[in-house]
């Protein structure tokens, strides 16, 4: 066991503070991390306000977790000391399921599913604990490598924003030929901007405003349309192959999904606290669906890092230290942060 | 012009009686048909009883024909005299648009989309009217062959019932080591699990009732559920890769959503007259999609006409004279034909 400082919610609501945690000791495939940068995601308000429900106290949250491998277990064969790393939003899953089998560990139907990295409980009956803490010990096989052409800060944010908007991409076969459009510019629609267009398709922001136009066509969009103007429904009717909804907010989603074009896919990776409800006849017409997307499995988050290196995109952060963890908590529910504060972990 | 003897119905909600129409001379593209069967499909009532909306009277039902071409215009190549053929829910669409170009007429995007069998107006402005007919005249593009080894009264229904199910099982890859649910073992239904044992996928109907298993084994299925049963929907949680639903009655869809595995879909194809609200937390968790199907393209109608015969699939019938349609629409709406009605038009 070790104890490193960490900063937690002490209960639902109340604000971050500093603490200190324990870590297990490296076990025989572990891999002991030197957290450098964490970034915040806004599902960890959510988590940490019990938007989602009953959740785990204290909570030290924070699964865009970033650093340097400092110590391997005996077994550990991935990895070496020195090793740049990530771990996301999973440290264990069941490893038995046809998903887990597959590669897609966030789809684990095992008993209680994958562990989290934050807010679950894990396979030893311990509280897990997120990365906006100093070190963090993980088994190899959840752990990813960041290229070395990654900065570390940048890529936190790839561990949640980026794969959360990658794997839904890659699975509805976004590229050359194909129109996406990305429903709001935050974390997750930022970079769902830079990889639908580094992965060739025609982007479009469907934002609330214009008030951040110019940083959608910089970050890779041809098209950015206000969602408050009724005529962008009627002038985008039947546009697009691909509707990745990042917006965790409740949405006019019937109005959304005429926009599809016939077998396009409305694509959901925003969870609403709210119950929203979908009229079934928006789904008919040109068999247009409706789905969702969580994360994306161990195999194609380093698939995701490795593009991201070729394609030189990292996320646009906001470094911080960790003594402006709850003020930045505020200005993510504001949508004030261009695109995702990062927390130098140095400063915890 | 040529007048012809029909079963229309006058007004919403009136009976239908026997009356004359006039169908057009047979221009240069044109195939004149002698009806010879034709099959009632649940949305010849929801149409005649103006269900989905307002609706054009007279109104002569019907798309699902089976007949013989009698006569042919001069510059039609497909077919000649004495040909069986057969005509479904489209005899025209606009033929420039994507989905026209692809094949797939059913969803054409042109100015009022696809020109319906009945109920609908011509390019000429002229209504349409459809199967409850002696003779009906349609552009050979929209005529399609039924091959030598079905009956023309068991294949009539394919038209409608065999397509709309043939075109979602094929389109989400229906096949071996699928798991395929058919929602309702109406004359919708029992065309699904035949075409999806057919395709070598594992059938399982999902039925109010156990009223028809013996009848959905011997169609093919596997499984056979009563959804009237709640341990139904805990059992099954999680199993199918395609939710097949054929039921235009409202359903509790967030139930039926649970029980996909990861990456299934439920389609719909029967269309509830009343709004329908689901969930959109019924379409995370696993990457699960809502979707919709309605019949199929042309190409994709020969298709499955092609498959029916080399499987030896017909649909099962209870063949009636005309003076029973009235009756059977009453029927039909209390789920009490197995499977489908077909009229001898030679009754007419």
């Amino acid at each position: 066991m070790t104890t490193v400082a960490a900063y937690a919610a002490p209960a639902a609501k109340a604000p971050l503070e500093r603490t200190t945690i324990e870590r297990r000791a490296v076990g025989e495939f572990d891999v002991l991390i030197d957290i450098e940068f964490a970034g915040i995601c806004h599902s960890d308000i959510h988590q940490a306000r019990e938007g989602w429900g009953t959740a785990i106290f204290p909570m030290v949250p924070g699964h865009e977790i970033a650093g340097v491998v400092s110590e391997i277990g005996p077994g550990v064969t991935k990895y070496a000391v020195g090793d740049r790393v990530g771990v996301g939003c999973m440290v264990d899953s069941c490893r038995e399921c046809d998903n887990c089998k597959a590669g897609l560990q966030q789809y684990c139907t095992g008993s209680g599913g994958p562990t989290w990295t934050y807010n679950a409980v894990g396979k030893d009956g311990q509280p897990t604990y997120g990365g906006y803490s100093q070190k963090v010990v993980v088994d190899e096989n959840y752990v990813v490598r960041i290229p070395d052409g990654l900065p570390l800060d940048v890529a936190a944010p790839l561990l949640c924003a980026g794969i959360t908007t990658y794997s839904p991409l890659k699975h509805w076969n976004a590229g050359p030929g194909k129109k996406v459009a990305v429903v709001g510019l935050g974390g997750l629609g930022h970079m769902g901007v830079k990889i639908a267009a580094a992965l060739g398709a025609e982007v479009t922001v469907l934002s609330q405003s214009l008030r951040k136009k110019d940083d959608g066509l910089k970050l890779g969009a041809t098209h950015y349309y206000a969602t408050s103007d009724p005529k962008t429904f009627e002038h985008l009717e039947g546009t697009f192959d691909i509707i990745l909804n990042t917006v965790s907010a409740p949405l006019d989603f019937d109005a959304y999904l005429s926009l599809l074009k016939t077998d396009g896919a409305m694509v959901n990776v925003g969870i609403p606290e709210e119950p929203v409800h979908i009229l079934l006849s928006s789904v008919f017409g040109n068999r247009r669906s409706l789905s969702s997307s969580g994360i994306g499995g161990i195999p194609e988050t380093q698939e995701m890092l490795d593009f991201c290196a070729e394609h030189n995109l990292g996320a646009e952060i906001e470094l911080i230290g960790a003594d402006q963890i709850n003020e930045a908590y505020e200005r993510v529910v504001n949508s004030d942060v261009r695109y995702r504060f990062v927390i130098d972990t140095a400063t915890i």
